[in-house]
């Protein structure tokens, strides 16, 4: 249970001070302090106490004045802070300590009587909450907006084609929106994820004290609705030692950076000289001065770069959280600042891809029509057209194998194959055989749904835009 | 794109090879399959072949009879494997093959026909999904019989007391049922959290084939529905490279061991001479023949120690997906062992953990009574109650705190100090003091929400074997 | 291969901009900056720069006056960086590009021949491993100090004892000090492992250039010389691109949180109320007002939490490092956010762990007396002693835990059984019995080497304080 | 401390469990058991008990002949082990209860001495540490493998170009060899940093026992002396908890994997269409009967795959070890089944490198000849021109960068300006611009130490050899 925040106020020792022999090691104050990340938790902190506040006196905790002076005192440090005029030091321990003192030097001992039913343990619980919240609601926001990037990007290319890879060998030509909303589909399942998590995160713990619940006769229910939270939590020890919510967002945030990890390291191999499929704009790529014709793609690397220290925040707070015995243990301070890190660097990535695939990149249509139409892609199609014409399947695969051999032999395409040389290998072939051979054709085709068939890929299209419209 | 197992039969070299200068080194051979572990998945591949094949009669891409003819073979499989007759080497490569070469050994040349519409890549997707789905509805069943376990062993215990920790300092005395009702709490969220990722694993990537669709006029829909999938993936490319579900189920499974692993502490910690707050039994612990008095909990400590490895296979995986362009590489091959061994490993320690709670360890009345009775624990219920007299709460607790200090001095308890002496520290005091001190009396009043007041967890224990019944 | 900085002087686009459409997108270039954390570096980079100046004067690739108006700038830099003055903005991007444009604006054109022979990728490396290298030393003086800190107090308890536990079961009893220099061994290791490290970090990547090396006649052993570096890469793409010594750096800080964690939770333990092995003062521990009685053990606690994020910076780079294809990439600008950490970490989490143990703790003789002799763990020496008589051991053993069963069942200890018991359980025993019966003598027999016997304890100490010495 | 071996002879229920009231639950009997798993640590565990009973002997402890009939026993169960025979089953829960009960079987009562003076904690430690050494020596005999086949190749393409790049763009061109020897170093780093691990494991803990040592006069050098350590634990202690060397052992393993990984990930992108600067023989690669030009780069996909599992395997034990309490504790069992997958992993990715390097890709010349030529690689080299014939570097680097601008416009390379342009340009250049325009000229003339320059490649070559020899 920590100590009373009451005791501690400006220029004085604490309190429990007078049965100690000493003071605390000034290194050990700076080395126990949260002070330097948690005022990050400010505004929250401020809600949370100013919610409590109005709750007691709703209560009869509190008189009704007494509450109005608490909460001009708490909006007074709001504008404080504001004005950057509320500076707590080291000192201060931590953010509550800090508020709470604050307040005392500005509403005098009424400040006193804010802390009555609550503990430090349930209120950094219920601060990390909210602020949490707050950033799950930011995050889909831009969630949103990427994937309406990649729609606008996609619905401009739905006639492009490009390479579809397996072990990054070329294996079927694609609608090069339809790669794109493999993207986007990640992207929907992150904002389910999301909001799945962001359940558990809006669950006020606020009222279970240090860890046993309180005999003040508060209402928990009447904080939790001020605060805009859905449920409660229903056990005081789980409530104040939880932290289920946190690892859950790590974990959704580690997916994210997977998702865009994967498309940086295709735009990087895209903006390479051997792929060459896109172009990098000065937007988001320096260049060389000596060589002009060089850009880096600093942007997807540095995102793909960063998905490892969201991994390991993951990794961090698991490591925490393993083995701790009931409830609250000062190693959940430990919680705060990888979250903080892991919130802004999703929120970074997203942002700068976002600017990536909007001024970022240009697909080169005519390198993207020139490796899709230079390969065997179309080789599967052949058999099919057999298949369509009669010929027992395994008959026209092998003689369609047979057929590609005998053209990589000879440093030529299907396409360059005359007429008179396929009905050779098989009398079914006709004049149309050219048409199946082509690229569109051969995506066009694949119609089963969720294929990349072009009419397929318009259906999705529409269907994805509706799930990411404002 | 995978080979086309139909030119993989018994006895060959695959027809590929006839182009190839030579043929597979036998350690590549070995270095490449994925039979040793994937053999796991047969029922759910048989499965998915019975579901494709009649998918493809009922769309008329095979007559009903060649649907009825794989069928059947496909079962004959079930049942040699079920009498341990089919047993697939490491030629075999991976479980689909070796249904396969054994479905074409057993009903011929139709038996190629299966492949139709589809690739290994959709086929693992949807088998891997198949498992792991089934292993959800199982470890669902174990949570619930977990809570239940533990729920039991509250209701024996509202009115047993126990030390409440923080910092494992004692803090305030509980209900020793509050207690073990927060890891109910825990388990809800893991309930909750399995029936959400379950979610995203039970979705059809089948007739995605290799990455593009197929133009075989399949029926994505019918096969979902025969295999109990509630919906199908949108993209092809995203249903053959998407790893998602089994990284969502990692994480979720991190967190159970995060629970289990806490609870076993706190199990080892109450095991030790120094707590000795249960005794263990001789079902999970052995002893020394030497030294009769000494049990070790190798359970618990156990259930701790393989907490690290479900941790390790969710960051193995997570390291796998990084950076993977689309869209299936062999990578992916590495989403298995981790996951079948996270699953084990969880439902073993489930398992041993309700053992252990309903075998393996009993309470000890007398010390816990003795051990929440030695304390300070009630120091602020004397502080509230001279709050509720008018006195001042700061003044109140400046008196207690200076009376305690007193005790400590002279090794003595609150309620070891006679009634004058309370009221030389302050006139209200009287004869009810005593009983305010007692720590039943202590967990009592904690009466707000969520709080360990016994009403209170009598309250919470009926709503949760709501929650936990069958 | 970088942007050459010559071309970003200040208020001025960066010269390839002329071909370029636009500018960098704000966003990215906040995005893409270092400068934030990498300023860190500045005296290194500094160290770094008059190395290489010096070099390409003495090879005469610039003249010595020039080389002066060089070192003359940086030195400038230094200090007006000591004075607070030098403060580059988020448009310098990282710290070389920091110096280097401020060593323009000081000593003019000159400044430009600065960078010839290097480029920003073997800059980097260089001043990251100076860093490294001169933190790592520091750590080894922490080490030391750690050591001799466990030491000292192993010293004043040779003769206290304490009980030995395994499966926190006791075992048997141990000499503090024996106790003690388990981690003393444990920090023997730390030591070994950062030198080993350290040769790997002391490898100078100086002249490697972008990748290829450089056709400037330049010598890479004189910079190597000039900074103290005990060999050079001899490959120049090894040298840009490995980061192996930050991995091997945090992979030795997370054994170092190991050893520190597994004392934390030891402290924690002892100082509960049920061990109450130790007391907390007032230097390292904060109480309650309310309850003076209540210390929390905040610091190791909180070293026991800080383990999770080393961890997490390991599993980080390792992700980074992952499958990147040489050499340089942008990617690798994330290898410091998190080595600079695990550095402050480690650096606290031991000066913390160095307090605590001279100022935060005390042992508690009597209560430790009182553990040790208080239960069975004296029953193997009981044994030994009729073996040592003649009586084959397995009887021997026999006999003995038919004697501690019924003590047992009475509720006694061994040394409370009077001599005619003893010797009807077996007419060897004699008076002496009640001597090995003692704590202290199953300690003092324990003289294999390693063992905990005061004389082997003792010689132990002395060794190890030569090993510790400055 | 564990329990009594010799109680736990064939057939019966141990001797502890005269006492208990019941059994172990069936189902915990599988859960405790490694005997599954640690049965890979049969040899080392006869040759470790060999070692004791002989010093045994040699002390006075027991009888030669006694030690004689133990060793016989032993080797006894060596042979029945090579020929299948010994088979132990779960109930005997481990593979030192395991062979001691075989050896009693074998030997009779003479058997039960040999547990004298040890205990399975030390015992397990031996054995995990021998087994280790083992793996480490067969380790670095495969990286030195390794290291051949690079050398061997690098040997054949001194003179081959291949594009090197820095963000995955064309830098510089580059030796192939010079290439190919930057993953030469980091293989000498894996065997100095294995050989350093080595160190660490090659520390005898026998003879620490359960914790403390032991009375028996044993001679612990004599049983170190006899298994090949180098030195014995200091601390019994710290011998029996102590996994350093496990955890050290998979961050080397997890470095070695990610040279693997970085290697493999280059070589995927060599063997895609786009780059197609090697192509996959039959040795190492899957067709497809339909598309035989396609094959996949199935090995290196796998060999990066497997980096996950590692990296897993180092979070899970340094996860399992932290905050654990001295001295042994049953978590520790955890340690094994990561450190032998790990050992098998990277020997399997060594051996599959190898085997690809050998037989399963082959440069394609006339494609990295072209890759080499078609570029701006050469700018720099023209600017040097300048600046070796007295024109100040910043105005040459002006010039040159303007010339590219407008061959860029144009679509022509340097190579294709006529000397006219040149001297348009500057009187400066002459005839002989044209040899430094060679890709040839721009590696040879890199000259610095380290550098890619033919003359330095052939230096760094020969030195390599040596360093590699057998």
């Amino acid at each position: 249970m920590a100590t009373h925040p009451a005791n501690r106020i400006p220029g004085k020792q604490p309190r429990w001070s007078q049965r100690f022999e000493g003071v605390l090691h000034p290194f050990i104050v700076r080395f126990n302090a949260s002070i330097r990340f948690d005022f990050t938790l400010l505004q929250e902190d401020l809600d949370g106490s100013v919610a409590h506040g109005r709750m007691l006196a709703a209560c009869g905790v509190i008189t009704a004045a007494e509450a109005g002076q608490i909460v001009d005192g708490l909006e007074t440090i709001r504008r404080e802070a504001a004005a950057g005029t509320f500076r707590p030091g080291v000192d201060t321990e931590d953010i509550h300590f800090a508020v709470e003192r604050r307040l005392i030097e500005l509403v005098g001992d009424v400040g006193k009587k804010l802390h009555t039913g609550r503990s430090r343990n349930d209120q950094v619980g219920t601060d990390l909450r909210l602020w949490l919240r707050g950033r799950i609601d930011e995050l889909e926001i831009l969630l949103r907006r990427y994937g309406q990037t990649l729609l606008r990007l996609a619905e401009d290319h739905v006639d492009t084609m490009i390479p579809g890879y397996t072990h990054l060998q070329r294996a079927q030509p694609l609608s090069l929106a339809h790669h794109l909303l493999a993207y986007v589909e990640m992207t929907q399942r992150d904002r389910q994820r999301l909001a799945q998590v962001r359940q558990r995160v809006n669950v006020s713990p606020l009222g279970a004290a240090a860890l046993a619940g309180t005999p003040v006769p508060i209402d928990r229910r009447r904080t939790a609705a001020a605060l805009g939270f859905a449920d409660i939590y229903r056990n005081s020890l789980d409530a104040v030692s939880d932290r289920d919510f946190a690892v859950e967002f790590l974990a959704a945030a580690s997916l994210m950076m997977v998702h865009l990890s994967r498309l940086s390291e295709e735009v990087i191999l895209w903006a390479s000289q051997e792929f060459a499929f896109v172009s990098l704009t000065d937007r988001c790529a320096t260049g060389s001065s000596l060589m002009p014709q060089k850009k880096n793609p600093d942007v997807p690397e540095l995102v793909r770069g960063k998905t490892g220290r969201v991994f390991g925040h993951l990794q961090a707070l698991l490591t925490v959280m393993k083995g701790l015995p009931l409830a609250y243990n000062k190693d959940l301070q430990e919680d705060k600042e990888g979250l903080f890190d892991a919130v802004q660097t999703t929120r970074d990535c997203l942002e700068a891809m976002i600017i990536l695939l909007e001024e970022g990149l240009r697909f080169q249509p005519r390198r993207l029509a020139e490796a899709v139409g230079s390969d065997f892609a179309n080789a599967t199609d052949v058999a099919d057209y057999l298949v369509a014409r009669g010929v027992p399947f395994r008959e026209a695969y092998g003689l369609v194998g047979g057929l590609v051999k005998a053209c990589l032999q000879e440093g030529v395409l299907l396409q360059d194959v005359p007429l008179e040389r396929w009905q050779q290998v098989h009398p079914a072939f006709a004049e149309d055989i050219f048409t199946v051979l082509q690229p569109r054709q051969v995506v066009a085709a694949r119609l089963s749904e969720g294929g990349t068939g072009f009419v397929r890929v318009r259906e999705a299209l529409e269907q994805a835009k509706t799930a990411f419209a404002d």
